[in-house]
């Protein structure tokens, strides 16, 4: 049976509303009956001020929240963790360092066996199989582009659709996707800013206020609204 | 005596005009007397294509084209080579390729002696430090981000100021620019679309329809304009 439990957000905050607060209604009955959240803050260096943001927005909803970075033993941190949240930030500084910790096998072994994972924009993208697609620049070197694995896809968070002509600055997101299927055969999920996918009962689900977009290898762009699901990818 | 001869071109196209128009007047001087232009082809997947397109626009201007990936022995091209152009696409794939070809420390030597190197984007992005200040997606893995470092300092091609409230998704250029700088020490010189770098007699001047503006860590930015020049970077 398949026990994984994924809650991958494109984006931690949404046009006029405060961090988060658009992916509280999936997040809190996700982590319902966890006690304690560890906090996965490498996306970011400041990770003291980083871990304190987590806590004081998780804080008012009531959830604990403990930053991985706190712990004199990270993988152990891992290993007892009920649920682990990855914030966002820079993906190769996320990755990076999650090698540098020997995290990335211990998180990967933990979600297959049912931990809740979640996570947000960079916390997301790493719960693909590589690290491909993301947006972000790179701006230290990681030991591998490869990531969790946790779903057979690789996701780009933050998908835009082209600007109106003159306003999109060099190829549109669609075009480096493209790109991304001259050398790679796997498929990408694109996450409109708000769109999130859950992933429970060995079946992912579209949610949030916006859809995704499937680029395949040699195919047409296929676009899913909420409440669809992306079962075909599996 | 400082022999280095460079041209970095920001784009290789620019609003309403065609292919390496707008540069034409800086490269034709800059390669005066040169029989043969060598072109590296690697930042696209279809370098026949890619070399075919580069031969028609170099030859309307009377300079004749051959690309690396037709000869049976790209060191030794590049070790014959009177000039250098490498061209744009995603500088991932065309630093990948540098190092399976083993052609990156060829033109750097030959570089340094005093062979014309030329390039646009992705091309001018690889005489930096470090590919560190790309915008492309991270389609393949290199086996590191280090380039030829012509010059010392990392280059942001194609920099475009932030957009307006609504329209910028995301963190803008600079954002990036400054988390760069949270993990490196180099200056960046970001060039405006327009904007190029030509290199000789031990001195930089910024050519070109528009200026570039220099990141440092810790330090606001400062603008420069074409006929400006960044020696105080050497």
């Amino acid at each position: 049976m398949d026990k994984r439990r994924l809650l991958l957000i494109s984006s931690s905050g949404v046009h006029g509303r405060g961090y988060l607060d658009h992916a509280m209604p999936e997040i809190l009955p996700f982590i319902a009956g966890i006690r304690e959240v560890l906090f996965i803050p490498y996306a970011k260096k400041d990770r003291d001020a980083y871990a304190e943001k987590i806590r004081e927005h998780m804080g008012r909803e009531g959830i604990k929240v403990r930053s991985v970075h706190e712990f004199s033993d990270p993988v152990k941190a891992v290993i007892d963790a009920e649920s682990v949240f990855t914030g966002g930030g820079n993906t190769f500084l996320l990755v990076t360092e999650l090698y540098r910790q020997k995290l990335m096998e211990p998180i990967r072994e933990k979600a297959l066996r049912g931990m809740p994972y979640f996570g947000a924009s960079a916390g997301s993208n790493i719960a693909g199989l590589t690290m491909k697609t993301t947006n972000d620049m790179p701006i230290v070197y990681p030991p591998s582009f490869d990531t969790l694995g946790l779903v057979p896809f690789t996701i780009n968070p933050h998908y835009t659709d082209p600007l109106p002509e003159g306003l999109q600055a060099g190829e549109t997101r669609a075009e480096r996707l493209k790109e991304f299927h001259e050398w790679n055969d796997n498929p990408v999920v694109a996450l409109r800013q708000e769109a999130m996918l859950l992933m429970e009962n060995g079946s992912i689900l579209i949610k949030g206020g916006q859809g995704v977009k499937i680029f395949r290898k040699g195919e047409e762009p296929e676009d899913l609204v909420p409440g669809e699901k992306l079962d075909h990818l599996l």
